[in-house]
């Protein structure tokens, strides 16, 4: 099935205890498309770039097969560029630096050859935006979203109206509780599927993800990465690899979606390894199904006998 | 196999966002003998109480089979008592009250008939005193050590010292972090365990638990409480659960430590559903291998076709 993959494409600067690179290849759109290229047969970006965009980049994303038929490339400035220092303990980062350049005009339009996508990824951008993309498509069978709390603070209608929207909406732990108004994790679970989504995925960094379904709750161990490198990228890596593995299987059972969470945390769990996205640029499928096969061993609960 | 179990006996005054006791049965060794009660066939307890602690409460160990005989009774002074108010989220509690009491001059003192025991659980005292438990034993197969950030400031040298004679130790999550003054969890944990566990469990409260053996990493999912009542004991609670499992099947195994990791969850699941140790005084064994059932169920991968 074809994966429509909607979000910003982006250059950072990015510093963390381990090194710095000035620009490199980045935006929730470009990580979506490189993690889910590695399993869904055709991914259809949207995104916008300015006039500096490198042809080596463009070269980047074709070698993946990633269709760029609705990638703007906007002449009249330059790509959207963020630069953020990872504090000691890379939980946390610093914005130094953020220019949105063509991105802040960026109206997405959809191509005709991507309106009839099964599979929707809906990278962290305006809400409002967000709804648009949903108004031009088809007949959608499942629809993804990520947001952050600065929507949640910001725009919080536009936000509640989109929700309403998406099949499964993933968030981080603090972002659940700031958007419930909940501080207890599960009923704030609870609180945001009333508000539309049927699935949620609350993403908790060094300690895994939950999924919340109708009836079953799936918690997912993080790897344990000694090295992590750089961060930047690791939730959109993890909603590639989640939806790339849907749009393959095109199975939607609470069985698969532990397992594209699974898939969402291998893909996540390379992301760091380097800086940027390099890592994500030449996987094999042996390293992508032992690293499965390591997160089942990592959490296996023996019977009792 | 029989538990020794050295610890505090105490009582708890308890304030959560969901009411208020003034007084109920408390201390380390009171949550760990009741909870490896349900496994162990025999758990006996060392301690100490004053002159003011209830008959009832007695009758109470007593009716669990736990072997009261290293448990002293001095008629000085009143028992050790805590009181402590547990915030809006349940994570962060005030201490109101400490009254050492007659735990201030406990002297473990092991009885002969308790020598042999092949698994001991060292709860959450003054490092020396642990150390001295140890130096009264014959043979232990596995030593399990809990300890707390008050210990590891304020009396790294001893502390340091008794850790090189146990098997396991279980810390929390931040304590890991001091200990080994190393931010990532997974580093933290090597170099804890450099310092002579070969075997080491992180608690990570809402967020499971992590165990460290030699060759594999286990991480354990958090049961999914909606309501936690009283998290009072629940750390208690998970080193009970815990050895009571390793002392009743007698298997140390790495497979085995698993087992025993979700049983102390389980146990910690239970413990948090009322006030003190309410909900611990008559679980069934339905409903103890019921949820046990449930934490492999939460937590399971399905493997890829």
């Amino acid at each position: 099935m074809s994966l429509l993959v909607v979000g910003s494409v982006a250059y950072d600067g990015i510093e963390t205890p381990f090194g710095k690179v000035d620009r490199i290849l980045g935006g929730s759109a470009t990580y979506i498309s490189l993690t889910s290229s590695y399993f869904a047969k055709q991914v259809n970006l949207v995104g916008v770039v300015g006039r500096d965009f490198a042809d080596e980049d463009i070269e980047l994303l074709k070698s993946k097969e990633i269709n760029l038929e609705g990638l703007q490339i906007d002449n009249s400035g330059d790509t959207f560029f963020w630069s953020g220092k990872y504090h000691y303990d890379l939980n946390n980062r610093d914005t130094l630096d953020t220019q949105l350049n063509v991105f802040e005009r960026f109206d997405p339009v959809i191509p005709e050859s991507y309106k009839d996508a099964k599979f929707i990824a809906l990278g962290n951008i305006e809400p409002s935006l967000q709804g648009k993309v949903l108004d031009q498509v088809n007949d959608p069978d499942f629809v993804v979203m990520d947001t952050m709390n600065f929507w949640i603070a910001g725009t919080p209608d536009a936000l509640k109206e989109t929700i309403k929207k998406v099949d499964l909406l993933v968030i981080n732990d603090s972002e659940a509780r700031e958007l419930a108004d909940e501080p207890n994790l599960i009923k704030a679970a609870e609180i945001v599927r009333d508000m539309g989504p049927s699935s949620l995925i609350i993403k908790k960094g060094e300690h895994g993800a939950l999924l919340f379904t109708d009836n079953e709750i799936f918690s997912a161990p993080a790897y344990p990465v000694i090295d992590i490198f750089d961060p930047t990228g690791a939730g959109d890596s993890f909603m590639g690899g989640m939806l790339g593995w849907l749009a393959y299987t095109d199975d939607l059972s609470a069985h698969n979606l532990r397992r594209a969470v699974i898939m969402g945390s291998v893909m996540a769990s390379f992301c760091v390894e380097e800086f940027g996205p390099g890592r994500l640029k030449n996987l094999t499928e042996k390293e992508i199904y032992d690293r499965y096969r390591e997160f089942r061993s990592l959490s296996e609960i023996p019977e009792v006998v």
